[in-house]
């Protein structure tokens, strides 16, 4: 026998979805809602609804952004001979933080989980493809996070890029095994940058 | 240098005022609505603007409903000589799941936190004189939290209290103090009902 009436539920069904946040959490925020001025809460879900309506991939390198290309590829202090492979925009700003990398990126959205199937075609590979048939590219820095399923995609991509007349490096060791690169401070980033070495495929 | 653009900086400083959710959270539920499909999100947008437009206070308990007055203080079922008077609406909700009360609530918004400004006359305590003036209130009974703020709220009432022809109890205790009545299981809650003692004022 709860007490708690439709729009509460909903409420705090809709939240309760959210990662990181369980029924406790949802039914705390509920109220927190509940208790805030009325334009606050607007302002919370005119953001959700803005942020869904105008952000879009950028066609160049994926990244979301509000005008495509993005800001970075549209700017032409940045070296586009040198494109930095990310998982996902979060690690691409991990990567800006460092304020070290001068070139441009290009976002995977997502890793090969071969057991959850996600494969290759699921990521935005083909579109890294097309760029590098366009020929400006010399290098390839990937920059996966060195979990087994980061190592995974960036073994697969070194394996498609050897055939392509294009150098590839990864990010020198010196960022713990088993991290996510979101979490790491710039100095540590840059560190790795600096001492990228060359992806082997044997 | 951050290339983060307007709609998701929006969005992610919305999210990071919330309690309990941090930048690094609020960074992380922004990408989650990006990957997230267009109507999942305007549903939960919508849940918050409707939650906020439908939900208003019991004329009766102050509890949150979407009609007044509630379904708690319009069953006929419960008895309403007999008012539990609790600190949130989230404390109903964890008095009413332990299926032992038949009476009717009050709902105070809050305790008194006299450090912090938040005085008696901030609550629903006038609203609960109100109700105990039309004289078909037998007993209240008193289920603050047992923190400091908590009792030092429950001792307020039971002075004023004293002055009318209404039995005061207060929860017995078996709950842990210091603790917060919202994480309490059913069985501690239903104990420490039926444990409920006089509440005398020295």
């Amino acid at each position: 026998m709860t007490n708690e009436t439709r729009p509460l539920q909903d409420l705090i069904h809709e939240l309760s979805r959210l990662p990181g946040i369980g029924e406790k959490s949802a039914q705390r925020l509920t109220y927190f809602f509940l208790e805030s001025d009325k334009e606050e809460v607007e302002r919370l879900a005119n953001a959700l609804i803005k942020a869904k309506d105008e952000i879009i991939e950028c066609e160049i390198c994926r990244n979301y952004t509000d005008q495509s290309p993005c800001s970075i590829c549209s700017n032409d202090w940045r070296d586009p001979s040198i494109v930095c492979v990310v998982e996902s925009p979060k690690d691409l700003l991990a990567m800006e933080r460092t304020q070290k990398f001068n070139g441009q990126y290009h976002v995977l959205h997502g890793v090969i989980v071969p057991e959850r199937g996600i494969l290759p075609n699921q990521l935005r590979i083909k579109e890294l493809l097309e760029r590098l048939k366009e020929g400006h590219i010399k290098e390839i820095v990937l920059a996966t996070n060195p979990t087994r399923n980061g190592d995974t995609t960036a073994l697969y991509l070194a394996r498609v890029l050897k055939e392509l007349d294009v150098k590839v490096t990864r990010l020198a060791h010196g960022i713990p095994i088993g991290g996510d690169l979101e979490y790491y401070d710039e100095v540590t980033i840059a560190t790795a940058l600096n001492h990228r070495v060359e992806f082997n495929v044997e």
